[in-house]
């Protein structure tokens, strides 16, 4: 299954030159999930794919406005290219009230939206979830309420294996019952452990997104083992006063984080604009965790299943 | 004095890949007046100049988003960026309530913002001057109240003949007034004429911006002589029925427009995201007014005193 995050914006609270603010798209198989919807985010989305078909659910952290001014755009264009499909959206308290003032002056939406109002208060609470990913939120610290989110793959079936089945005989319609676990008994009384009759199937791919927020250790146990955490990295750690005063985080802090939740790679992201090249901000963080990179818009970063290597394609 | 256009979003309703939503930046000496604010419009302003201090007011000609999605980003980061210099938005009604609503999850701007609601019925209405320009607006026929906007330079004094001060032995507290149009009268009694002292100043410059709109020929009289006449351009004239459905103009009109107010030049904009390339519709106008472009995003349209071209810088 294809995992792939796209970083459409990864400017922090002003668009600088060749970044817009912050939008994500997480794009798992044939479902691709819009986080954050900074302006700009339906001309990105043109540049770096992410079909609007495929978008059926948004999700905003915060009510600031380089998350989210770009959704009035987003969802009129929809309107206007004709869209039917149904569209929800989750966030802090408020958007709903906003997006409708915003709106009272549009044509109706030709599609159903739904808002989903979301306070997480401690540990992670669960958003949505299909037969191939579950979706949950959790409290960040930015001064309003801002949600981060965290995407979990659903543990796949083992794959039997090939030759097991003619060795033992195995009728085709038991199967489905030893991929989800079962042994096999052969005509003659011999058990062959589940074990020995499949290959495992890799483990759950996680992703973590987390802006805006000042440094928080006790997110590690929340985003554990994620595959690939975007944690925000507004300022150098020469600017900690900056970042305890504004509730955002430094470049160190976001690799402190991604090292005590063994997470298997760092993504950097919503950049002060006095940072024009995010690359001090990446060296910063890779002298704590190495598997660090500072985001530009219109990056992919691949995540395969465990064992082979992410791949970036800028 | 500069006078000079930049077009900094050319697309109509939804962008298009080079393209952004409506915005224009009319730039005259020290002052820059931004017309329309489509999405993304404070990205285009980083790109193509319109320093931020040299905006103190904003034209937006009506309330469909592809014309205003634009403001709250804008206005954000000016407040980020320490504003304080008042601004002030004119705007058909209801702008106000709407940004309201928007900006309040926001914290409060640390600059003055004033709106001013223009309801224009027929003719056009003066909406500001100085002592440099007169600005004017008029109304549109797009469904909903929908402004142009017009704006002329003042009547200049002419320039005194450098010659004839020493020739007359003319006082140098004499000077303004001859030059505001008076004669002179000489020692010996002789009276000589203003026209003999003087150049004429160069006629007065004007612009009109008239997007959304259905064809209306009445607007020839309303922008009669102006040096550039913006005009949408949304669908070439084989798609008339859906200019008049849509309540949009074809390429034809806006040339038709151009020829009947004697306009000097015409700027094409507004095209339908079925024309990626705009050259059908500049060719389609240039049959009825050869002095027509179709504008692309950070176009600048030079407009020289009359007597000399007009120059573009693409």
């Amino acid at each position: 299954m294809r995992f792939e995050l796209i970083t459409l914006g990864t400017s922090g609270a002003i668009p600088s030159p060749g970044r817009l603010c912050a939008s994500q798209l997480l794009c798992l198989e044939n479902r691709d999930f819009l986080i954050d919807c900074g302006e700009g985010c339906q001309i990105r989305l043109q540049q770096y794919g992410g079909g609007y078909s495929r978008i059926d659910h948004i999700f905003i952290s915060h009510l600031h406005g380089d998350h989210f001014y770009g959704l009035p755009g987003l969802l009129t264009s929809w309107a206007l290219n004709g869209r039917t499909q149904p569209i929800t959206i989750y966030s802090p308290p408020g958007l709903e009230r906003l997006l409708a003032t915003w709106l009272s002056f549009s044509p109706p939406w030709p599609y159903p939206v739904a808002f989903r109002t979301l306070s997480p208060t401690s540990g992670r609470s669960a958003v949505w979830s299909d037969e191939e990913v579950e979706i949950f939120t959790f409290a960040l610290h930015h001064g309003i309420p801002t949600n981060g989110y965290l995407f979990w793959e659903r543990r796949r079936p083992a794959t039997i294996i090939p030759e097991r089945i003619a060795e033992y005989r195995i009728p085709f319609e038991m199967i489905p019952a030893i991929k989800a676990g079962g042994n096999f008994t052969t005509d003659e009384g011999l058990t062959v452990a589940h074990a020995d009759l499949t290959h495992p199937a890799p483990p759950p791919r996680g992703f973590a997104y987390c802006s805006d927020t000042r440094y928080l250790p006790a997110l590690a146990d929340i985003v554990a083992g994620v595959d690939l955490l975007y944690h925000e990295a507004t300022f150098l750690h020469d600017l900690l006063d900056n970042a305890e005063r504004t509730l955002h985080s430094t470049a160190r802090e976001a690799a402190l984080l991604a090292k005590a939740a063994q997470a298997k790679r760092l993504v950097l992201g919503h950049y002060s604009s006095r940072y024009p090249d995010p690359r001090p901000l990446e060296l910063e963080a890779r002298a704590f965790f190495a598997h660090t990179d500072a985001a530009n818009d219109g990056d992919h970063f691949c995540v395969p299943f465990q064992g082979r290597r992410l791949t970036i394609h800028t």
